[in-house]
C-alpha cells in the first residue's frame, strides 16, 4: 500500500495567500454591492511594457515559421539572456558573475521552493521572523523543521530571526549557528533593508561559520537609497557562500509572464562538490526552461527602451508607496518600509491583532491587505499593504483608512 | 557547516539527453562541414499552427493594457483552459473527470518530476525498462532507489518490468507488489502501447494492491488504432489509483512553449487523505502558474480551428513515422513502435551496444538517434528515432541509413 509524505500533513492550515483569497471571496459573495481595493497579495496592475509587448510579439512570430521556430530550451536559459542578465544585473555593478553561473526560471517562488531540495535533510535553516511563507513550508514539506508548536507558531527545527520595531527589522546573528540562511533584502513584508555593509556582516558570518545564504533580491528594482546591495555579489566573498534568486515579476511586471533566474557561483562548495552542479543536475532532470517567448520578453528588460520605460513603471508604483506612507502616518499610524520596497509595513492600532485588522480593513474600507501573523509569529500586531495597486486605488483606498 | 543533498552524488553520469548533446556538439566541432540530422530528442519542428499563433498574439496584446492585464494566474490554472481540457480530452471520451482535479503546469517533465514528492521516501517504485529516465532520477534524488550497481544499471529498491521483443513491450505484474507504478502509454522510448483491456489489468491491480499509478499520457495524440486507451479514466475504477499527466508538447509542439496538467481525482485517498489536497498544496507553495498567455495558447488547442489544424500536423509526423519505419524494414533492421507514436525502436545489429550504433550512425549517417540503454538495461541493443523531424530530413536521414 502506498504512503503519503505526511510532512504535508504538518503543515498548519494553507498556503497563506489561498486563506486570504477565500475570505475576501466569502466578503465578496455576501457583499456584491462593495467595492474592493486589493493591496494584499504582491500583485502588479500596470500593464507590461511596450518594449516587452514588442520583444513578445516578434517571438510569437517567430514561432510560426520553421526557419525561426524554437523547440526545446537550453537547459540552463538561452544565452542571450543570460548574457543580458550578466551585463545588465551583475558586470554593470562590479559583481563578478559569468553567463554560465545563471540558471533561468519562470519565476523565484519555484526557485526559492525548489533550492532546498539540494541540501541534506538534517541542514538547520535560518529565517527572518516575518518570511515569505514559501521558504519555511517548503523545507517542512521536506521534513526539515521538526515539530510545530500551534502555540508559539514556530517550528522546533527552525532559526528564527525576529525582525521588529526593535531592532529597526534587522536579523541580528543568531545565537545558534545554522547551515542555510533565507535572506530578503528589499524585504518582504516589512519593505525595509540592510545596509551594503551589513550584508557584508552576513556574508562574513556565512563564510565563516561554513554556511550558505540564500538571497531573495526579488525586490532589488525597488532600492532609491546608495548605502543598500542591489546584489549579494557586491559583497567581499559572497561567490564562496551565496546562491542569489531574482524574479521579473516585480521591476518588470511578469508575476503572469513567469521568469526569474538563480545564481549559483562556481565557488560556492561543500568539500569537493560544486552546488552549481547540484542546480544544474537538478534543472536539466526536473524542468524544462522558461518558454522562448517568455526569455525573449526578459531579453527586452536590459535593452536602452525596456530600462527607460520600467524605471518609469517602478516609479509610478513607489509614488504609490509615498501616498500610502504618508497618509497613513497622517492617519496616526506607525510605518515603516516604502522606501526602497513596494511594500508598506504598519503597527496593528493597540490591542488589535493582525488578522482583526485583516478583518476590520475589509469590513469596514472594503481594502484587502494581508495581516503581518501570516508571515510569522514577529509579524503579529503588524500588517503589509502593497503599492502595486493602480494609484486611483491607492488614493482611495487610503482615504477609505482614514475615515475609519 | 551545511551539507549537501547526496543522494544527487548517486546519480550516475550526467542527465541522457545532456550527455547526447555533449557528444553530438563535440562532433560537430570537430566536423564542420558535416550536416547532421537530429532524430534524437523528442523535439519537435514544426512551427506552432496558426490558431495557436493567434491566441498567441490577442493574449499579448491583452498584457498591453491595464483593463485586461493578467497577473498571477489561479492556483490550479484558469479556469477557461481547465474547462477545455475536460471537455475535449475527458467527457468526449466518457471519462468523468472534473475542472478542479486538473491542475495545470508548465510540462509533463516537471510533473512527472515532481509528483513523487508528495508520497513517502519508503514508497517502493516500478518503473517499464526501458524507461523515461525522469521518473528514476528523481526517485534517487529524494532517496527512494537505494544503491546503484553499475555493473547491472540498477537500483536496489526499484522494481523492473521489462519490455522487450519477448513480451511485445508491454510490462507484466511483477513478482514484488510496488507502491508507485510508472507507466507511459504510448510509450517513450519503445513507440508501442497496450490495449485498454491491458490497462484495464493494471487499474485492477493496483486497486487491489493498494498501488497507485502514474501515467504519462504525453503521446496520446499519436494513437491511431481503437482498442489503445487515450486516458487512464476510460478504464474502471482508476479514479481510485491513477494520476494522469499529460502535455501540450508532443500534440501542439509546445516544447519551447511549456504547457502540461495533471489529473489528480478526489476519490483517489491514502486513508482518509486526499492526494489532490497534497497536490494542491504543492503546486500552490512551489509554483506560480503557467504564463497567462500559454494558458490561452492552450485552450485554442481545444477550438474547432485548433483541433482541425493539429490533426494534420500529428499526421505530418506519423508520415514521418511510417517512412522511418518502411524505410528501416527495408534496410533490413528489425522494428516497433511508429504506429500509435512518434518514436521508432530499432534493434541494433548483432554484436553492437546501443551507444556503439550511437557512435555508428553520428560518424557514418551523420544522424543523430538515442540509444536505448540509456533508457534502462532492458533498452541496450535497442536505439530510438524519432518521427518530429522534418519530412526532407527524415527522408535523407533514412536513405544515408541504408547507404552504411
Amino acid at each position: 500500500m502506498f504512503k503519503i509524505n505526511d510532512n504535508y500533513l504538518k503543515l498548519p492550515g494553507s498556503y497563506l495567500f489561498s486563506t486570504i483569497a477565500k475570505k475576501v471571496n466569502a466578503f465578496q459573495e455576501a457583499n456584491p454591492d462593495k467595492e474592493l481595493i486589493r493591496l494584499g497579495i504582491g500583485d502588479v496592475t500596470q500593464p507590461l511594457a511596450p518594449a516587452i509587448i514588442e520583444a513578445l510579439h516578434g517571438a510569437v512570430d517567430e514561432m510560426a515559421s520553421a526557419e525561426t521556430f524554437h523547440g526545446y530550451a537550453p537547459d540552463l536559459g538561452y544565452e542571450f539572456l543570460r548574457n543580458a542578465i550578466v551585463e545588465g544585473d551583475y558586470r554593470s555593478r562590479g559583481a563578478k558573475i559569468q553567463a554560465d553561473e545563471i540558471f533561468v526560471s519562470d519565476g523565484a517562488k519555484c526557485d526559492s521552493g525548489n533550492i532546498q531540495e539540494i541540501f541534506a535533510k538534517d541542514n538547520k535553516i535560518a529565517v527572518c521572523d516575518p518570511v515569505y511563507p514559501v521558504y519555511v513550508d517548503t523545507n517542512v514539506m521536506a521534513g526539515r523543521t521538526g515539530t510545530y508548536d500551534p502555540k508559539s507558531e514556530t517550528w522546533s527545527d527552525v532559526i528564527y530571526m525576529p525582525c521588529t520595531a526593535e531592532n529597526n527589522f534587522a536579523p541580528e546573528f543568531p545565537e545558534e549557528v545554522p547551515d542555510i540562511i533565507y535572506l530578503c533584502f528589499p524585504n518582504n513584508p516589512t519593505g525595509s533593508t540592510i545596509t551594503k555593509d551589513q550584508l557584508q556582516g552576513w556574508v562574513d558570518y556565512a563564510n565563516k561559520n561554513g554556511a550558505v545564504i540564500i538571497y531573495d533580491a526579488a525586490y532589488e528594482a525597488y532600492i532609491s537609497e546608495d548605502d543598500v546591495a542591489h546584489t549579494i555579489y557586491e559583497c567581499e566573498g559572497a561567490r564562496t557562500c551565496a546562491i542569489e534568486l531574482k524574479s521579473f515579476s516585480k521591476n518588470a511586471g511578469f508575476t503572469g509572464v513567469r521568469l526569474g533566474y538563480a545564481v549559483v557561483p562556481k565557488d560556492l562548495k561543500c568539500g569537493d562538490v560544486k552546488l552549481h552542479d547540484l542546480w544544474a543536475r537538478r534543472h536539466g532532470t526536473k524542468y524544462n526552461g522558461a518558454p522562448y517567448i517568455v526569455q525573449k520578453a526578459g531579453a527586452a528588460v536590459y535593452t536602452e527602451q525596456g530600462k527607460a520605460q520600467l524605471k518609469e513603471q517602478v516609479g509610478y508604483y513607489m509614488n504609490n508607496a509615498k501616498v500610502i506612507f504618508e497618509g497613513l502616518k497622517e492617519a496616526g499610524y506607525t510605518v515603516s518600509g516604502g522606501v526602497n520596497a513596494p511594500y508598506i509595513w504598519l503597527k496593528t492600532p493597540e490591542g488589535m491583532s493582525s488578522w482583526d485588522f485583516f478583518d476590520h480593513l475589509l469590513e469596514q474600507a472594503n481594502v484587502v491587505g494581508t495581516p503581518g501573523s501570516g508571515f510569522g509569529p514577529s509579524g503579529e500586531g503588524y500588517f503589509r499593504l502593497t503599492a502595486f495597486g493602480n494609484y486611483e486605488n491607492t488614493v482611495k483606498a487610503i482615504e477609505r483608512i482614514k475615515n475609519i
